[in-house]
């Protein structure tokens, strides 16, 4: 099983944990409202099929509940699309988020890897890919969009190209848009009833609640029901399903985050930036690559730990290697902190 | 997908819902006190392999924490014990839950059915099952214990043959015993060193927290190992993991449930005894499984919907009818409700 997540170490100690992001506002007020009221309705088991959740999303986003699916976080869904697909070959676009792989090989995948490159701050050579997938005939190419953990970001025209090959192809595009509320870029969610698309949504990252899981999936009704057809029930907790309307009607949390994110991530790229040990890539997420260039993320690590900080390492990604960390954005205290100690870190190397 | 798990139907009406049992304490006060406090926590991953929550409940009873998976509900841990042992062959003791089915079919395993019969009263005939496991050679047995829909409970030295046939054939019993608590009779739990047994324990039953999902499943380390190779993480809500420690501090709520549910269930099955048009069968768990005599569940069930009652048909359930219809224990006004609703629907007819 996959070890991250957050710092789980010695919780006497005041660790900051920058391996995982939190929206310094902090869970919705209105949520605590909501949830608080729905605590004593823990007794009913979570509506089967999550249909009014469902009809509730569907409205916002302008979709049928027959083109949604949600999950018990977005990792459920990565998991069901895998088994439900059977792909005999999947192409992973690394480096990226770990589980797809996984996923795709405990489903019995063969799997293939289609390597951006730091030289080309991780863009994809997109006749490359084409070559690729002429050549590998993947049932499955696997795109996070905006990538974790290099922040890459395609809009919709640019994947125009690899929409048509896979539709050509006959197979799928599975598309992790967990990150899409933190680019003010496009989704491709206008595109799923004219390509095989599916898209994976986290509605816990956005919201700062990771501890509720819950997520969703797009794609048109084809692909959708071949996933229902070997759905698990009741994995959607209860307070999962009644928390899709309060967030949704929350449009002040959303635009505070947004605004918060927007404007701490100008900040913190501009601070890091002006590290000379380290190389920062620029990202659509809501974290930074960077490259360190005469120390290793193991060590750099252990440092930051002592003082307080827990960083999160990047040597288990396909196509990094320990020279690679990540960063979140945290709250401007936080972040002022981990300049602080990177720089103080660099001084005593 | 399966289609229940409770009325869902027109929530404007008053439907008393019997499909499904629900703890007429309600939800502990004791956890509703302790989610308001960890609501504003959602804002952390749960933990990834709820090893504080394991070491809780270990300690509770008396097993290592290599011996203890949770699962969201007891559900993910059906569907994950079959695709770990991925057996060929599953043998199933019918009528049962039917999730144990969809599940290791989905797994890709061939189903076998040994069947109870209602001259029996649902009882196995073990030396027919010992005979059924020799010709089959299945690599999974799976028991409902207290089983559903019947109420069919085997101690466990009834159990011993099975066991050591079993043990014998290099196979595993998958023993589902997630209403063991509605019965004053002795788990199989101290038997998991000695044979390869996966008992599978919903925390949510008891307590009456269907909506939160928390089951646990407990076997030797080799087997649980097996699972957590493949389980996808950060399946428990950080919610259900912090319930742990205070489901199993409230030994008021336990006993009282204990105390309430034995007492009810004397009362309504001297009442649906003295109804003629139905047969009753004795039950371990918080249900009652009935034979209609002059009627269909189908037109049972559309009667007392009338009436304002909704009911669980069997005719889904291998190896039982639609003369066959499920009862959950509910409060003592509602079962009062439903022996009057079952009087008057008789008499009308």
């Amino acid at each position: 099983m996959n070890k991250h997540g957050g710092y789980f170490g010695n919780k006497e100690t005041n660790i900051i944990d920058f391996s995982v992001n939190i929206n310094p506002l902090g869970v919705p007020s209105s949520l605590i409202n909501k949830l608080e009221k729905e605590l004593s309705n823990l007794i009913t088991y979570p509506e089967i099929d999550g249909k009014t959740a469902k009809e509730i999303l569907g409205k916002y986003l302008n979709k049928k509940t027959e083109q949604i699916i949600f999950g018990n976080g977005a990792t459920e869904l990565i998991y069901l699309f895998a088994r439900a697909i059977k792909a005999p070959k999947t192409l992973i676009l690394q480096p990226t988020f770990t589980e797809y792989e996984r996923a795709f090989k405990l489903s019995g995948s063969n799997i293939y890897h289609f390597y951006t490159y730091e030289e080309n701050n991780f863009y994809i050579n997109m006749d490359e890919l084409l070559k690729s997938i002429k050549e590998i005939n993947p049932k499955v190419v696997v795109l996070c969009n905006p990538n974790n953990p290099t922040g890459v970001f395609f809009e919709p025209h640019e994947l125009r190209p690899l929409l048509q090959a896979i539709k050509e192809n006959n197979s799928y595009l599975f598309i992790d848009e967990s990150f899409i509320d933190f680019t003010e870029k496009s989704s491709v969610i206008n595109l799923i009833d004219e390509y095989p698309i599916f898209i994976l949504r986290s509605m816990t990252k956005t919201y700062g609640i990771p501890g509720l899981r819950l997520g969703y999936g797009l794609g048109n009704t084809e692909i959708i029901q071949k996933l229902n057809d070997i759905k698990e029930p009741w994995t959607i907790n209860s307070l999962a399903l009644k928390a899709v309307e309060t967030l949704i009607e929350d449009e002040d949390y959303y635009n505070q985050t947004k605004k918060w994110y927007k404007s701490e991530k100008e900040f913190l790229l501009k601070q890091l930036s002006l590290i000379n040990d380290i190389k920062i890539f620029s990202s659509e997420g809501n974290f930074f690559l960077c490259k360190l260039k005469n120390t290793t993320g193991k060590d750099l690590k252990k440092n930051l730990l002592d003082r307080g900080i827990y960083i999160r390492t990047c040597a288990d990604f396909e196509g990094l290697d320990d020279s690679f960390v990540r960063f979140a954005v945290r709250s401007r205290n936080e972040n002022e902190k981990l300049i602080h100690s990177l720089i103080e870190n660099f001084k005593e190397e």
